[in-house]
């Protein structure tokens, strides 16, 4: 497999953005990345738009050829790709094994979702469809309620109690001030947590990532094209890994561990021949607070029940031993579903490029995004690295 | 890149499904490629699924973990791929790269769509998604008004008489007899297509392809793994290309081509390194019969405006020039559009193993298969070799 490294990263706010469209939203990404990358248009061959719920939302489908169309450059191959919430991280691995393949040099890999101005029980219905339709949306569950026996199922097991899990939404939410493009720029207390109101029990308002409208993309391309642009700082690709576990909560032994991220990671982590404490900071899909946590064992940096230890004794923070959610993670920077996961890698570049402002890790080198489909039916994991 | 095979193919015959889930068709399919192959399941390592509606037709995204968990191989990798109705060429493409990449061994590409226990009205939205919400469909616009208005245009341009156009339709049934797959194996005569309703003018209902259910699948290897199974015949892959066009009519200059086509089969006959004569059999995508013709004379069988001549002269029939849509094509063995670019490739693998019964080629060695999304914003191109 060919070298494949990150040239370029752009991406939108995220926000209510009721004027703009799918594509403009997407297009604002994709030329701040290309501008970025110092590339030219024609030198996109391929993309992958991920999304989850255009076609349910928007009445869109066919993202490919209407993003090719819309920048300019109908005539590249193009596809959606879809793995729900996960979608990003799994475009990533596919515009991955595209350039590694040897088949294409420069690709471009986008995420987009618009949310907020669909009905709102339009957007409880779309992120469902993440479940099974048939066993487990037709009774009535919501996406929140699934997170919630899992919440339920946590504190069970571990004794674990809610007022240390929320520390994680607190967590997100300090240090989305470093980030311009995040949805909630402020600080939000334990108390402010534990005193919003409860969406399913016991996850409080303040827990759960918000719904919004965003795009990001990121500029994949062969070691030897990138070498031409001659960049002062390189971002390789060092692993990229997806796993699937089984769709729904009934069918797992273990509510509290999410078995794909443990998959995916141990493959991730043999592939870029390097262990946990190797990650020097990282981004993990904390679609509530509980998974911010579950998050931070499955992929080794806790046992399991212990992972809210790391975030109440700081060493989640940007000088901690494993500094994560640097610019407001899903809670606080947002999560426009099938972009989120394109989002966490144009951070991590960041970080990697010592681009990263007041979150900057010192010296980083190597750096993880996690993200996940469902609640673990998919997770893909991509550990990129530094390396001039 | 690595040496890619086909080592297994499996299908369920096309039609109305109303007692079989999404899951139930897909998992028919990738049984029986499986069972094809001569593998065991758990040789499976990435799953690349192909749909286009079934968020908006089911309530269902997430189909990769689904059917890899209904399979029950949760924990491989697998996303969902989207490309209007040519979302099962596209994914083949992905299943391609996966394995010349050398990331993976060992990939199922499976295709599946439901549409006749939908709302009619809600199919016809849903097939409208593949061109451009805000700017065609938001008009009013319908799938088969658009391919209309190419009938018209290129009657106008060429000179040509639908009573020959037509002829495409006949061609399809005519070897839908021979299809037990196939959703309408009957005979029918160019009386029976110009006496038939006109659905969108000039298009008459048998000009048409229907709405159907169905699931296709294959498995993709790399050589090394497949000759550890010891099969008489080998089908490699030669190429495998996908490219995007304006994704809208009003952005083209000439409404009678397709330029992605153009595109992506130049590419395709450069990387096989063969020319459009080397082609023993095809399939291409059929939607409507005009579309066949302007297929012939995109991938290069034909002059433009000439393409229904070689259907009239009989040059797309089993001993002709060019063998084309022996199946039945879109029209008669069915379009399940998510997985019908999947049923192409199935089709080509048994003309190229010398089973295809009465559709038999004689001596078939190298076929191709054309995939359309949309009204040609995307084609994806396949050329198969049987290599022993």
């Amino acid at each position: 497999m060919r070298d494949v490294v990150v040239i370029g990263v752009g991406l939108t706010k995220i926000g209510e953005h009721w004027d703009k469209s799918l594509r403009d939203l997407f297009t604002e990404a994709a030329l701040k990345a290309i501008q970025d990358a110092e590339i030219s248009l024609n030198d996109i061959e391929a993309m992958f738009v991920s999304n989850m719920s255009s076609g349910y939302l928007q009445g869109q489908e066919h993202l490919g050829s209407l993003m090719a169309t819309w920048l300019g450059i109908p005539g590249v191959a193009a596809c959606k790709v879809e793995a729900a919430c996960g979608s990003g991280g799994v475009a990533f691995h596919l515009g991955y094994l595209a350039v590694a393949s040897g088949m294409y040099d420069c690709v471009l890999v986008g995420g987009v979702e618009k949310m907020t101005d669909a009905i709102t029980s339009d957007v409880t219905t779309a992120l469902i469809m993440a479940d099974d339709q048939e066993y487990v949306a037709s009774i009535g569950s919501t996406f929140v309620g699934l997170n919630a026996l899992v919440y339920r199922a946590y504190m069970h097991k571990y004794n674990a109690k809610q007022e240390d899990i929320a520390l994680f939404s607190v967590h997100c939410h300090k240090y989305a001030l470093n980030n311009p493009y995040a949805q909630f720029r402020r600080a939000i207390t334990l108390e402010d947590v534990l005193k919003s109101p409860i969406i399913a029990d016991p996850i409080h308002l303040l827990e759960s990532a918000p719904i919004g409208d965003g795009a990001a993309a990121v500029i994949l391309s062969s070691l030897e094209f990138a070498k031409k642009l001659k960049k002062e700082v390189l971002v390789k690709v060092e692993a990229s890994t997806v796993a699937t576990d089984t769709l729904s909560l009934f069918d797992r032994e273990d509510l509290t561990t999410l078995r794909a991220t443990r998959i995916a990671a141990e493959k991730a982590y043999k592939m870029a021949k390097i262990e946990p404490k190797d990650i020097d900071v990282m981004e993990v899909h904390d679609a509530f607070s509980i998974l911010g946590v579950i998050h931070l064992e499955d992929l080794g940096f806790a046992k399991k029940g212990e992972g809210w230890k790391l975030v109440k004794e700081g060493e989640i923070e940007v000088d901690g031993k494993i500094p994560t959610n640097l610019f407001g993670g899903l809670k606080a920077r947002g999560h426009p579903v099938g972009a989120t996961g394109v989002y966490q890698i144009v951070e991590i570049v960041w970080q990697l490029r010592g681009e990263a402002g007041k979150s900057q890790v010192d010296g980083a080198e190597i750096g993880l995004a996690q993200s996940v489909g469902g609640v673990g039916g998919t997770v893909a994991i991509n550990i990129l690295r530094r390396v001039r």
